[in-house]
Formats: C-alpha cells, sequence, structure tokens
C-alpha cells in the first residue's frame, strides 16, 4: 500500500472542493482564516509522514486539544478521573445544559464541552493554572517534535470574550461542587488549550502515541498507559464528533476528533495517525472536507474497523 | 491462534462464576431459565463454530433480534429507512421518551426500542405482520443452518401483556404519524422478533454476514450490501447496548448487541462472529457473564479495534 | 350591578368578531361546527342563568369535562387521589410527557391530559367504565337541571380513533402501576367524557357548586365538600388553561377551565359562574372570542380577583 | 371585623411552633438568624399597620425584593419587558435550567432566579448597576415609609460568593443574547437586591401600592399602573413559591412571594397587604410557619380568592 501515492489522491480528488462548508466565524481570528486551506498528513509507525496541501501552517486546534488533555489528566489522576466524568455518548447537541442537570453535574464524556472542562479541572490538579498550560506546551512540543507548536493567544482572548456557554457550564458544575478549581483558572486553562496552533504535520506526529498502545514508536517513550490509550481511542469513536459521531463513524471507520478550527485527528490504532485541515464545516462542526478525506483514506487503505476486509489487505 | 483453546479457556476461567448478575424477571418464561446456563460459540470465515458450554440449548435472543430486522428492513426501504430513524447514539437509558419528544417521534437509533419499533414497521410493509414474522423466520433459519429455529410463543404472549412501555413508545410515534401500520399490527410483530429462540451456535451462524460484508461467507450467499453491513457494525459498536455502549466498547472493543435474555451478538469484521449466553445482566441490561467473556476473547485474539497490536497477530 | 345588561353589551361589542380563531379540527364532528357560534350564559346565586346568543346548544364541553370528574374522583377518593396526581401548574405544552417521565408517572396536575387520565381511573373506582360514564351523566344531568344533557357518540368515537397520544400517556403511567384499571378501560371513559354536550345555560347550571363552596345555591344540594372545592377553584386558575393560564390569570382574574370545542367554564367564587362558547381558538387551545368575552365581564363586574377595585363595586 | 385581634390571635395560635422548619443555611449570615423569629404585620387601607411579634427587627427579604424590581422594571420597559421574560407558571424547581434551554433563553416568569436575573437587567437599563441600587433602595425607603431600609451588605457578598448557580443561569442567558449589561454587573444588583434588609411592618407598606391598583393608599402615590399592579399580582399568586405555589394557592389563596430569609409577603387586592417572617423553611423554601400564619388569616378573613365566603363578611 502506497500511502502517499493515497494521500496525494485523495488531496487531488478533493481539491476542486476546497471552501466548501461554513467556517466557524465565532471569533475573528477564525474567521479571518483562508477557507481554502486544506492539508492532509498521515503519520505512521516508522515517523514518516505522509503530507499533502497545507500541512505546514499552524491552525487552532480547537477541540482536538480535548484529546490530549485528556491522556494527561488520566495520567494525573488514572481511574479517579471518572468519577468526576462519564463515559458514554452524549446524544444531545455538544453543549447541552439538559443532561448535565439529570445527572447531577457529572458530565456523560470528556469530549462534549462540559466534559472537557473538568478534565482540565483535574488535568491541574494542585498546580497553577499557567503551569498547567506550560506543562501542556512541553508535552505537545515533545510529542510533536517541534518547539514551535504554540498558543495563539489572540485566539485565546477571543474565546474569553465569546465564552459564555462555556462560563455557564462551568458554573453550572461548580454549583455541584464538581470543580476543585476556581471557575474562572480552569476557563483560562481550557480557553488557552482550546487556541494551540499546529501544523496537520506536527498534530499528526503528536498523537502516534494513540494508534501505538501509548507508546511513541519512533522514540518508544511512553505517553500513556496501554489501557488508557485503549479508553481514549474508544471515547474518539464513540464520542468524538458530538451528535455526528455515529455517520462519523459510519464514513470513515476510525476514532477521530474534530474542531471547529476545522481540524480533525484519527488514530488507526496500529496502523497510522492521520490530521486533516479544513475550514469548512458540516452542520454539527466537523470538517467537511476533513471528513470526505479521511472517508476516501479509509476506503482506499481498508481501515474501517467496520469493514470485512480488514484482513484482505 | 487457536480459537477452539481460546474459546474453551475463556468458559473454564468464567465458569466458577455462572450465575452472577441478576437475570431479567419481568415476564415468568425468562425468569424461569436456569441462571447457571453459560455458552460461548465463535464461527468463522470457513463456517467452523467453535463451541463451549451450553450452545446447543436455546434461548429468547429479545433485542438482539433488532441486528436482523434492522438488516432485513434496509434490504426493504433502503436509505429512506434513514427518514424514520436516526444513526446516532441515544445518550438516555433505552427505553427514554424525552428524547424521542424532542425530536418529533424520530428516534435516535434502531436499537433502542422507540428505534426498534419504528425499524420493524418499515420491515412489515405492506405485507401483514404474519406474513412479515413467517418471512423474517425463514431468513433466519436459511442463515442459521437449521430450519429449528422458532419462536417462543409464551414469551411473545407475556411481552404482549408487560409491553406498556413498548406501546406508549409506538404510540406516542404514531401521534407524530411516524407508523406506516396499525400500532397493534408493529407491535404483534415487535413482540414476536423478540422471542425468537437460538441456540448460540444457531446465532453466531446467522450472523456471519455481518463480519464479512454482507454475505455469507460459506455459502457465498448475499444477506446484506456490503455498505448496509458497514452501517449495522457501526450502531452495534456506538449504540449496541443502551447507556452502556461506551464500556462495553472499551471493554471488548466490537460490535455487539445486547438482549435481555442474556445472549450477547458480536460481529468482528473480517474475522468471526461470536454468540454467548449467560442470563444475569448488569445494571444497564447486558449480561454480565457474556460481556466478561467477550472481553477475555477480545485480549487474547487482540481483535478489539481500539487496541494497536491489531496487526501483530 | 344590571348583570343582563353586561352579558348583552359584551356579546354586542364581540359580536362582529364572530368567526376569528382555528376551531379545532383533529376530528370531523369539531370541524363541521359553525365557527361563527357565540354564547354567554351568566348563572348567579338565585339560579338565575344571564343569556346572550347560542346558549341553548348543546357543544363538546371536551377538557372542561375535568372539572367534574376531578369534583367527583375527589368525592370517592378524598385525600388518597392527591397520591396519584399533582397539584401544581406544569409549565408545559398541555401533552408532554418529559415531565412525566421525570417524575415517575405522577402527572402534574388532574388539568393536563395525563393528569386527567388518571384522575379518570380513580373516578371509576371499582366499578366498570360503562357504569361510572352513566353515574357521571344522571350527575350533570341532575346539576344541569337538564336530562337531555347526553354524550356525543359520535364525538367519543372520534376521540378514540385519533387518541395516540392520549393512548400514550396512558400506557406510560401504566407502564410506572399508576393506572388502577385496564388502561383501555380508562380510555373509553376519558373519550366519552370529553364527549359530553351541554349547552352554556346547562353548563353554567351544573358548575354553580363551585362558586358556593360546593352546595348548589338553589336547591342546597352539597356536591362537593367546601374544601375540595376551594381546591377545584385554586387548579382551574392556575391550571386551566394549559400554557396558558398565566395569561388568563391576567385578563381574566378568576378560576376557569377551557376546552377544544371552544367553550370556557369560569367561576367566580361568591358571585357567579359563566359558560362561554365560541369554536375559534387561539393558539393555546382556548377559546379567543370566549376569553375575550370573559374578560370584558371581569372588566365591567370587577370580579378580577386580582384588581383593588374589588370591594369597591 | 378585628383584624389586630385576627392577627394577635394567630401569633398566639402558631407562637408554640416557633422554631419549625429549616433555615436556609448556604450563607452564615442567614445561618446565624435566630430560628424563634416570628412577626405578622398587616397594613391596610387607612395606612393601619397591625402588627404581633417581631415586626421591627429587619431579616434579609431575598427573593421577595423579585416583586419590587418586577414593578420598577414594569415601569421602565413597559410591554417590552415581556419579550425577555414570560408570565407563566415554570413547573420546574426554582433553579432548573432544562426549560431555560428549550425555551432559548427567556424564562418562564421574573419569580424564578433567571427571570429574576434578566428582569433585574433591564431594571438596570442603561444606569450603572450603583446607580440602579441606589434607585431601587430610595424607592423602597419611600414606599416603605423608613430611611433605614437598607442593604446588609455582608448578605451581598456572601450571596456572590456563593452563587454559582446564578452565575451559570446568568452567563446561560448571556449565551442566549439575553442579557443587555454585562453578566457581573446585572449580578451585582441582583445580589445586592436580595439582601435587601427590612421589618415586616416596612415591608407590609412598602407594598401597599399592590393591593390598591398600584397607588399607596395612604399618600395617594403611584407607584405602578393599575394593569401591571394586577399583572404582578396574577403573577404572585400563580408563581410567587416556585414548585409550591399550587399548594400556598389552595392553602392560603391571595397572591404572595415567599424568600429563603423566611418572610412571605402577601397583597389582598383591594383590602390589605401582610407580611410574615419565620426563618425555618418548607422542602420548597417557603417559610413554614409564615404559610401557615398566613392561612389562619385568610380563614380568619375570608379573604381567600377561591372561596364562596367572599361577600358574606
Amino acid at each position: 500500500m502506497d500511502l502517499q501515492q493515497i494521500v496525494d489522491d485523495t488531496w487531488n480528488a478533493l481539491a476542486d472542493e476546497r471552501g466548501c462548508g461554513t467556517p466557524a466565524r465565532y471569533i475573528p481570528a477564525l474567521a479571518e482564516v483562508d477557507p481554502t486551506k486544506f492539508g492532509i498528513a498521515v503519520a505512521t509507525r516508522s515517523g514518516e509522514v505522509h503530507c499533502a496541501g497545507d500541512t505546514d501552517e499552524p491552525f487552532s486546534i480547537q477541540s482536538i486539544s480535548k484529546v490530549f488533555v485528556l491522556a494527561q489528566a488520566l495520567e494525573r489522576e488514572g481511574l479517579a478521573l471518572w468519577d468526576a466524568v462519564g463515559r458514554e455518548p452524549s446524544g444531545n447537541a455538544f453543549n447541552s445544559i439538559v443532561q448535565l442537570e439529570r445527572e447531577k453535574g457529572i458530565p456523560r464524556n470528556p469530549f462534549i464541552n462540559s466534559g472537557a472542562i473538568v478534565t482540565t479541572d483535574r488535568f491541574i490538579g494542585d498546580r497553577g493554572p499557567d503551569e498547567a498550560v506550560a506543562d501542556l506546551l512541553a508535552k505537545l512540543q515533545n510529542m510533536g517534535r517541534d518547539d514551535d507548536i504554540g498558543i495563539d493567544e489572540r485566539v485565546a482572548r477571543s474565546e474569553s470574550e465569546t465564552g459564555a456557554r462555556n462560563r455557564s457550564l462551568a458554573y453550572f458544575m461548580a454549583d455541584f461542587g464538581r470543580l476543585l478549581n476556581p471557575v474562572e483558572d480552569v476557563l483560562s486553562v481550557y480557553f488557552r488549550q482550546c487556541a494551540l496552533a499546529l501544523t496537520c504535520r506536527q498534530l499528526a506526529d503528536a498523537a502516534l502515541f494513540l494508534a501505538f498502545d501509548g507508546c511513541d514508536p519512533v522514540t518508544r517513550e511512553r505517553m500513556c498507559s496501554r489501557e488508557r490509550t485503549r479508553r481514549i481511542n474508544a471515547l474518539m469513536l464513540l464520542c468524538g464528533h458530538y451528535d455526528n459521531s455515529g455517520e462519523f463513524a459510519f464514513d470513515v471507520g476510525f476514532p477521530g476528533k474534530s474542531g471547529v478550527g476545522g481540524g480533525i485527528l484519527a488514530s488507526i490504532p496500529g496502523r497510522a495517525t492521520i490530521a486533516v485541515w479544513s475550514p469548512g464545516l458540516n452542520r454539527w462542526g466537523t470538517s467537511l472536507l476533513g471528513a470526505r478525506a479521511l472517508a476516501q483514506i479509509a476506503d482506499r487503505t481498508g481501515w474501517s474497523v467496520f469493514s470485512g476486509r480488514l484482513d484482505e489487505i
């Protein structure tokens, strides 16, 4: 299987549709991004990254950061994290507060906003918020093999200024006594993690541990236990795209996590990671072209976990 | 990989815990089943079925029938089925009516009761209910390679007598105009499909098409299109166990569907199907021992789709 | 205060607007009613009934029947009725099933459909459904001083045929074990009580006990205890018009109960009862012209309980 | 009718039960109040105030302040206020956020917390928050005929520190664009209005306009239009006690508004206002002894609007 060929073919087959979908516009920094950007990066066990298109330009990874913070929070808290956040699909729009009330302030999973906020709270632990952000950044620079990985402070500020819904969720959980740190501290980390800016290449690299049972397959450094990695992959497949997760599972067939910046990170256990980027979103907030690129790659590679051709390749 | 050995080892490792969990008691016929029954059957591409324990005694497959009816309804209706029922996880208890109201009588997926009822309605189509049941039975006898497969009429009657919640769901959808057939006709099929009685061996056989892109790998007969089969597998992984689907996905790692009779059917695309049976349930209505048996098999075989060891075996 | 003059003036002031609003059309018998019908009847302590317009033509009283069945159920069950149904406003559309799930099958009050169904169940008690209907009818003929009061069987049949939502509610409660009688028995009474046909004159007469602490002020016959009557009046003011109760309370200012047949029954404790009829409804299912007639009468008489002029007249 | 006698008798009849119920403890200043305090003050048209017990000791009026802020907001905004907040009973616990989501950030009525917060926002208008508080205080000093009426700043601070749920509600509405002022500005006024401290005597005096169509019956000064006053009375009867409003309406039978400080303010249109105070609350947050005192007064005076004896006294 010539992965570079598949990546190139996929990019070329979809290039004419660059600009489709609707970019997020709720903050200026996202609205200003060139909507025709389109990049695909596939990282494999060997550390080789197969790229096509805009794979060396940083973009705001937004909710994709939830994957990395979850991995770090699990390493800090272990199973105790699951007392604070559930592990089941949500079945409601990503920012719904109804289920949160019904379930007494315990979010359904770490990938809806409320669940990500409480995960961030546990990730902070007893450090200060700034130290937590510094640690997260250092980790990503290490995993992404690039010290240039940083936070777009302008995006972070905008997130905070427009973050009424997230503030509401955080105070709601605080009212149930679910947060260990002050609400504004938790949010200050949360808004900064959403503003992490990575290139497709950096992102695919940084996530390789997901596909290889928690170890970076190149450096053999362990990032996450085998079991926790399996958990994260399961959560990505079941809950990685809010109310569009079922559709994504069918179309693509492997774990993924989308962000409203137009990025999608996918993990194909035992095989590869993929980062795609195209700013236009579908109605559920997932990159339209990105999801199609992943579906094409799934089709060409037979990597969908729901396809019986699995062992024919 | 010696599958028979894995099956035997798994059965032996768990045999002492037969009787754990709580069998369904809402109808006499289920309450009377010997709670220590325990069977495992693994069917593979060659048609060989690896068995251990009580694999030749029929049990009430209950909600596992939803998988077969979904496959048949898709063959009859095609994509139009998805106008009547969604394809996303539910995030509520399996019989919740709240989401149904919010979404105007369109159930979230075919594996919650409301979604299964509307799927049954479409499966009936313009046939009478008795003809629909006869067709379903014939199909299962064919796929399960056994003309003895039948319906436990006593269970069916009990289901109808105790079926107030399902009646409520059906009338609720009827009020939104979501059913094509009279409510009682739909329910009469639904209650009978739940009362289908199969052995583990028959069940694993009958489901082989799920693991092989829609074809019976032995007879090469096509039961379901490749794409629809992929869809069913995705739905099983994401929604096959109600509010326990996330946990099951992590523990087991391949598509499955549970029934309150204590059976679980699993599909491992490209590899095998597994039917397990043990009447004691966990709090979400999934067979306790059955789920553990599947987790052990997943561990031994490396079949979890979330594990990076996938290609090492 | 010349009540006849007030009634006449009100009728004349609104006569040009007959036909406004939207008549209920969900069953043929209601859709066929002449939409320009308009009647006002005010019954007072002396038994005198002040009438204007179409006050001698029977109409389908629909949900107004809930008031009479509640009074009868309270007489049969006493305080035990309140174990089965609540006494608080609902805050949701009249047929919502959400709150019913949250509160485990106990409806919020006797005037939403679910609450009326369980009230009917308790009214039936251990009689058969037909005997219960016969008793209700006899009571209404007595209170309404007219043996012609009857049930429109065609309406009752149509109610049953189109009653999917009410069936859903009833089976839902049955699933929680909230009904003492078989669902279809309860519904057969419920659909017939909704089909009771009374004239404005009969209706105002039959309800006089509500305004006079439970006694018919003419015959001095006690229909309901003083305390229960007070309870019914309170419920009518707080919950008599579904999600339009707050508006009605402000506009009119005394207890009332509307029906989708276009009737409204009002009780002004210590003073009078009023029955109005005009088929066109507002968006909450209350007679548009009927509510305006009551508001005008409230304005002229100073009978609003929220107005400080109360003692000036 | 000797009102002073009724007030004295009521106080004496209930004096032995002082201390019953559970005082609010969520902030220290409330938890420290002597739970045996018990006062009743009835103000009439002439300006005479009939008192018994602790009627000259200020207490935290908490949610009773919502009545005064509503009156002021209506005077500022007129009918436009009703675009921002509904006028129907809520049917959920007082701080529920579910209905708020369903209805896109528009609270059901001005007496649930979310509705009071948006009412406060409109009351502030384009003044600064401090000026709004100063104006509110001046108004209450004028209506309560006492310049000593003030705000307990310690209570206000505690409210703010423990106000996570209210912050959540406010940010939730802000996310829907429902607030004109910054969230923290609105809350700073809201927490201070809740901390208003009045005696029973001052409170009964300050509210007299409610019972007399918007005018202070002593000074003849107009505080609120006739129609708006009627609206406020209707809202108090239907929504003044959260999920206990139906019970209160039956037991007492006239408009009232409770606060978790143990006060209840009642308005009997055309007759009087009553302020009662006893810190122990029932499970819905209404003063237990206070509600019983009002029920006894209603019984003795015949002032319940649901009783047919109305004109017999």
